[in-house]
């Protein structure tokens, strides 16, 4: 739950604080230790107004003038949105995104940790993917609940994606990151967000010129 | 170009059209032939206002009381977002996503088709990826250009990701998606659409409690 000093923030300002910390996690990793919003603003293609007031929400990070410390910038934002500790998440869908995703390698530094594989399809059942043993949905409840995972990945074909979601919240899942080309009917204590590459392409397609 | 009567539509409407035109694709698919922005904005999760309002950008498209023909909105969207046609995509990564994602078989009916698949790396190039013979970079500009190819995907690690928009855009690519975990610079008459699973996950746990 959102803390009291959080908890009057516009969603979409919180939707803008991952990208802040990427970038610091960026400038960090070029062995940096000071920024400033000009420079995330650069880099972002967003206002420094912008970041300055989206970060203010939060208390001062910084003073005018002498920029922000990365490493305690770091270290709010990341006790801002809680990934400050590690998530597990339970992944659903062994097929080629499934494989992708259980094989990627930049979900540990930023807070995330995939603890189990689920797949509906026999050939799945059983093989391993990304060093875990796919296991089938019957075991979805119980091993959500032995974990006390909350976070969910889901990556299969739309038509069965609201029946897993049903079945990912009745165990306890309260967050869930779906790749299947379809809007979820979810509880209203249950986010979900959606990956889904046509959305962005067509986004784009709207402002690209035509011969 | 936008045309004369969409210029001045705000961007995060633009953003909402692909959403609406998915679901009415849904819709279609089951067999139905009238909606309205109740419907619409209950499988959506927007309100039924907004729907009604992003829909009026772009002449109405319906009569109050008598709801939307589905067929009617679905051609109206398609044109407006310039997806009554194909778009060639050239895809960039032919790692575990880019096999993922060229192995998709979602885009086809949407508007987008993938013509050809690079990488960097030995290993990858000349073998078979979702029906394609990997190309190395080499030869990225020539069948870029050949192809006239303005839409481009990078599924790469965010090492490379700049370089490569950069050859992307030099070769006369306009809309980027990018995969790779890294904020890109380009030019303002080119846009860029990322795809990041750790933001969308680090938005999620900002809200969902913890014990």
């Amino acid at each position: 739950m959102p803390s009291d000093l959080t908890n009057n923030i516009p969603d979409i300002v919180i939707g803008r604080l991952p990208i802040y910390l990427r970038a610091l996690n960026r400038l960090a990793s070029e062995g940096r230790e000071i920024t400033s919003s000009h420079e995330l603003g650069e880099r972002l293609g967003i206002s420094s107004a912008q970041i300055r007031k989206d970060l203010s929400h939060f208390g001062g990070f910084g003073k005018q003038g002498t920029g922000y410390q990365i490493s305690y910038l770091q270290e709010k934002l990341r006790q801002v949105l809680h990934v400050n500790r590690e998530w597990q998440i339970a992944l659903v869908g062994a097929g080629d995104l499934g494989t992708a995703i259980a094989n990627y390698r930049g979900f540990g530094d930023r807070g995330f940790h995939i603890a189990c594989v689920f797949d509906a399809s026999p050939d799945k059942i059983g093989q391993e993917v990304g060093g875990f043993t796919v296991q089938p949905m019957e075991e979805l409840e119980a091993t959500i609940r032995a974990h006390g995972i909350t976070l969910a990945m889901v990556a299969i074909p739309a038509a069965h994606a609201q029946a897993v979601a049903d079945q990912l919240i009745a165990a306890g899942v309260r967050g869930i990151l779906n790749y299947a080309p379809i809007n979820l009917n979810v509880p209203e204590d249950v986010r979900v967000q959606y990956i889904d590459p046509v959305v962005h392409l067509q986004r784009m397609t709207f402002y690209i010129a035509e011969e």
